[in-house]
């Protein structure tokens, strides 16, 4: 096991119900804002909800925050904090909400020239001060609502980029499993895909001796196995299956099951591209991605590859490439179970041609990820070859 | 699942080497008091690695604080901290030292006239500011570095009781592996088995859908299966079973796998009593009251039996009776196979005559636990006869 930090004082306030505990969970005397995004908050209640549990508090409210949240819409939140005297946050909604949400409750406190600074020059784990912030989930995912992390995009620069502070951990986070009724299936299904490949990304890379990060990342992977199918069933929803959902989906990526090991991240670098590129979802592009690279890097993986496949997916073979080949055969096909394809082509992409696109678009980007920081473009390129 | 709120704000710093990384985790212009116990960390270099990492503080220390820590003792620390106008507590040792710190670290600001009220009136939760302290564990076993739990003897008053506040959670917990070498093997097998009875105390009740929860806490005690007996090697010791043992240990009582599931507690309680009556350590009277109160609950315990038994235990039967029969034997074989016995007649102790002590002592504690509350004196004692 490795050496390592860690540290979470997200308050996590977790059940149907508990989005009235917010009169409690802010101050009374507090100036809030409320930042969401493109309003479906209106339609499924959750806006009501919110703004009923604040009505003795000073509340305004700053909509319209896109998904890959603009530094450009962040920063007229920042213009409204500061000629209203906000002192709280309040972010409702998904990733996105909450990823914009930490850089305003940084630029607002800022005293230098040029807040983009905070996320490009890496000023954010330098800084002293943020503006205090709960958020509302209403999209199980990122674990952005239990975490330290943020993606800011600046479409004027060209520049997508992810920031991290201690200060910019959620006070607190709502996890009222009911507000995921209203999710089309296909998020519901993106999500549960996110949430199982971040737990790959920290788990699937070579044996370091920890024991218990081991069995906690696959008791992660086993619980999204046992409850997808639950999780996706709309009429009526399973109250059980989409709180494993929700709770699973903070769980993955707050940093715990990462502690002491190596972590990989190549899926997530070239899925971003491929976002980027083609419009994929970010969890259809991981899961084209995904399969092929475990094929690509067998041999580096070899022994949590096996490890994966017994413990996870039950999948046993005398020998071990026939063992390798069942596991990453059985994770397609769960993905599959969920909807979810796993190749380029099943999106109509030419594999051959994308790879030759990527591999110019990651050299621009001078990318090396992975656990060994050996899966470069032109890897890359190879990997995307197989996705077909 | 239940509702429920789940906070844990300490900062874990693990590994070897990292007790020296003490003096940027306390403000340097503190004035901090140690407080440690009988004096075991000036033999095993602890002590030193302390002194020398605070050497630009201002260090003042309080030895002596005894197994099962006591008010009279605690309250002159409280005494030298006002003296001396100390402003950092830093608990060197194990659950007992750090157990001390959290009262002394909330007596230290009280105002009030009788510090004892703290504890016995239940003033803990209702305080709104302690002292601020860290710690450096010594014996892994109670998870006190990473709760919000204390437990305190009052002699004089025949006492021993728990309270709980969120404002003492330790601020950091300096978890090094090595300092674990020089424990007695005895030590590490009670804090193993300590460790693993916490975990079934959140686990071992009734289904209620925590599929999460229940694959954390399965977690937990498989990693205590592969990691035991390594870690109690001696000659050498083996640094990766003793970072898992560390670790697990403050996972195994830190909130999180308990967090919206019922608990038990029933075995903890009889088995305070059964250290108090006979002179048990804490561990070993755990592990003769366990198995025969799964053998006296196995119809209401009757479903989790089963699926701790198959998934944790890799007991299987046709006849589920037969299976919760294996499980509950596999478990005791498991406590043999760490030299913990799991019988009071072990302890040449007459189960028929401490059953009948047992049941007075717990009928003037007005005794009741389990998850169904129906864990009476009465129950207990039936529990206790069974132990031979």
């Amino acid at each position: 096991m490795k050496n390592f930090e860690y540290f979470n004082p997200t308050r996590i306030v977790f059940g149907e119900g508990s989005i009235a505990q917010l009169k409690d969970l802010i101050p009374l005397e507090s100036r809030v804002l409320m930042l969401y995004g493109g309003g479906s908050i209106r339609k499924n209640g959750v806006y009501q909800q919110v703004t009923d549990a604040l009505s003795k508090h000073e509340l305004f409210e700053f909509g319209g925050i896109e998904p890959n949240p603009e530094y450009a819409t962040l920063m007229k939140a920042v213009e409204l904090i500061r000629e209203n005297k906000i002192d709280f946050l309040l972010a409702v909604g998904g990733g996105s909400v909450i990823d914009g949400t930490k850089f305003v409750a940084m630029a607002a406190l800022y005293q230098g020239e040029d807040p983009w600074d905070i996320v490009d020059q890496g000023l954010a784990s330098k800084l002293k001060e943020a503006l205090p912030f709960g958020t509302v989930l209403t999209l199980p995912a990122t674990s952005s609502e239990m975490n330290n992390k943020s993606v800011i995009s600046n479409h004027e620069k060209c520049r997508k980029k992810s920031f991290a502070s201690d200060l910019i951990y959620p006070k607190f986070s709502i996890l009222d499993p009911t507000v995921t009724y209203s999710l089309p299936k296909k998020q519901v299904r993106n999500g549960l895909v996110d949430a199982y490949i971040h737990v790959l990304e920290q788990y699937l890379t070579y044996p370091v001796g920890a024991t218990m990060q081991d069995r906690q990342s696959e008791a992660l992977l086993m619980t999204i196995h046992e409850i997808a199918l639950s999780a996706l069933e709309m009429d009526p929803p399973d109250y059980t299956a989409r709180a494993n959902y929700m709770w699973v989906c903070s769980n993955a990526l707050n940093g715990l099951v990462g502690m002491g090991v190596p972590q990989d991240w190549a899926t997530h670098g070239i899925g971003h591209a491929l976002t980027v590129l083609y419009g994929l979802d970010h969890a259809e592009s991981l899961a084209v991605v995904l399969p092929w690279l475990m094929w690509y890097k067998r041999e580096q993986k070899h022994d949590k590859l096996l490890q994966y496949g017994s413990r996870v997916l039950g999948q046993n073979a005398e020998h071990p490439a026939e063992q390798i080949d069942k596991t990453i055969e059985a994770l397609s096909a769960f993905f599959h179970s969920l909807g979810m394809p796993t190749t380029l082509t099943a999106y109509g992409l030419d594999p051959d041609k994308v790879a030759e696109e990527m591999q110019k678009q990651l050299e621009d980007e001078k990318f090396t990820r992975g656990e060994h920081r050996d899966v470069t473009p032109a890897a890359a390129a190879e990997i995307l070859r197989l996705s077909r």
